[in-house]
């Protein structure tokens, strides 16, 4: 695999020549620094045991040996050979070149529009996702990858959403409760509990950090209108930056603000951007919500006309029934939101019969780390 | 207060005179998004109730009023006329020049040493924060104001320090449960459960979303060694973007890996820079952790043996003892820090005695939203 290794920069580079003609440097301070022995690494639990101050300024490599399947380094001043496997080495390459444009998602996303979606809807039952960790894996894989999915069989019993959560992780309880009430209210504390339609939205921009999953569970839906539908803000998103790159930088480049003080004892604020990218460019979140939208004071006033003009075209586009994906929640089933990237919405209904459903929050750390572990372990049996 | 209203570009936007010569300006369509009128804000609960979609694209301002302490607007085409308090638009006027330079924080955070903390490191009695409002304010106001605080007299029982998170808001439950023992064990899933000193750190940077606040109390501290200390993350974040403009710049424009996947069926893994800003070049969160950070593969061949000789510096400035503020727990004293700034360490302990602390973690938006109802109900008291 490995076919050359050559030291450069006097010790401080190394230079590894792979068997498809590719080539990948190094430096020898960041592989000193990620040495898998177990003088660098604890055995039992993978983390670093030491500072990057442990290791000296002027560490170079010393020699470098190709073995079966691995490199040897030798580095100077320690006196530390430390073996790196040529998989490792390979999977942890940094040396290339990047162009990507902001906005970009890494390969575990995928983006949907109702074409695409509408007919496979991701669900598995919830008995089965409970029992069998392949129905498991997949339905919370379709979370990773389209940001929602439905389960059916919930048992229809007030506060089962939480088993749902119980699945993949924790609860983000929140002045909310562990879990709350979504029916009509006669003195509403959010317009959540009444029976007007909603415009897809993401839940509580007004707090930070944001509850980056939410779950609603349907115990009772037999009401005229009521239907929920879904929209991949990411694909919205990337409609957006296609006809109008300058809206899409002015909705990520200055924070909006949100606010709620619909309860006593509660102020929540926030001051987050309704599209919001890493350092790097990486789409991580889209915030969206009319209803609790404060004033934008952090828009110049040279730009608050198209920065406007951009959040119309955004929300135009979230209306755009070409996004939305519909169904009707009846008792018995939730879906699950990624709720930084996959808007909601429900349509307003009618008086006769009762909706009532029941929402949550919870976070996707849970979630994708017992994806990863379920993987893992599969890889593992596989292997 | 206010002195003249100048309609202008064809109604698209006002200018404001005030008193003491300044002018600002403001959009149609902004005054008219956020008029406070009941068709536009629900009366109850202060949510907008409708949405920009609502609002004709051709919103222009017809005529403009001044009233005693109000302006009257009337807007076109809809024919609405709304009033803004004139307090209201001075204090949300977007009309001015800001050069912030990157890493700027708001006026409600202010950066310490170990000059100006050590020896007015801000406290409460537990009994006393339950009980008295003023008490409850100070201490939450240190924590937003400094990014942590010691609460004394938290009674020693297992689980109590649940209770100072009561005091302001909710537990985030995680894979190390709603809190966890801080012990030495003999198979320690996390280094954290050894007698090692632990480098100052944030907690759980291989988790997104972070948890925003930690709390660690303590039921026993007999042991020699163990005291705790803190280190103002963005004080030193600052020392490092003024020696090393450079430094600063690669900290926060490429983003780190961290991961930990130490107990069975938990693979967290999470993408951040170690030094994170807003989208305005606002200093958002330090994440700071040498057990968990993963391989850097986000810094491009050509930048990281600069981006690690900043990490290094970055280190060393963590560690100069005049950022450190040291205190050893006794029982029944708790201490919170804000794990998006301030670091927390631990010094070695001897195996004589027993080290008996219990952690949880919490989030800023009930912290925040707390203090900001009280400061609110306060001022309602006052007027």
């Amino acid at each position: 695999m490995l076919t050359h290794a050559l030291i450069g920069d006097e010790g401080r580079t190394i230079e590894l020549g792979w068997q498809d003609g590719t080539r990948t440097r190094f430096h020898a301070m960041w592989l000193r620094d990620n040495a898998l022995d177990d003088k660098t690494r604890s055995a039992g639990n993978g983390q670093r045991l030491i500072t990057i101050l442990d290791i000296p300024a002027d560490t170079r490599i010393g020699a470098a040996q190709i073995r079966p399947g691995a490199l040897e380094l030798s580095f100077v001043p320690e006196g530390r050979t430390v073996s790196f496997p040529a998989q490792w080495l390979s999977a942890h390459a940094y040396d290339r070149v990047e162009l990507r444009k902001g906005g970009w998602t890494s390969d575990a996303i995928e983006r949907w529009t109702k074409t695409t979606m509408q007919n496979s809807v991701p669900r598995a039952g919830y008995a089965a996702a409970g029992h069998d960790r392949q129905t498991l894996r997949e339905w919370l894989s379709a979370v990773r990858r389209f940001g929602f999915a439905v389960m059916d069989g919930v048992p229809t019993e007030s506060g089962a959403l939480c088993k749902v959560s119980d699945l993949f992780g924790y609860i983000r309880e929140t002045n909310y409760g562990r879990w709350f009430e979504v029916r009509a209210e006669v003195n509403p504390s959010n317009l959540a509990y009444t029976n007007l339609g909603l415009q897809a939205h993401t839940d509580n921009p007004y707090r930070d950090p944001v509850p980056t999953l939410q779950i609603l569970s349907c115990i009772e839906n037999t009401v005229e209108g009521g239907e929920s539908s879904v929209v991949d803000g990411f694909a919205v998103a990337e409609a957006l930056q296609t006809e109008s790159p300058e809206g899409f930088r002015l909705l990520s480049s200055y924070p909006a603000r949100f606010e709620y003080a619909g309860s006593s004892g509660v102020r929540l604020q926030a001051k987050r951007p309704m599209i919001e990218l890493g350092p790097d460019g990486e789409l991580l979140c889209i915030r969206f919500n009319n209803r609790s939208l404060a004033p934008t004071v952090d828009v110049p006033f040279a730009e608050m006309g198209k920065y406007y003009a951009a959040y119309r075209r955004f929300a135009e586009l979230i209306e755009d029934p070409r996004f939305e994906v519909t169904f009707k929640l009846e008792a018995g089933q939730a879906f699950i939101v990624d709720n930084t990237r996959v808007m909601h919405a429900r349509k307003a209904f009618s008086g006769t019969g009762k909706r009532w459903l029941q929402g949550c929050y919870a976070d996707k750390d849970g979630l994708l780390s017992t994806l990863a572990a379920i993987e893992h372990g599969f890889r593992e049996a596989a292997e």
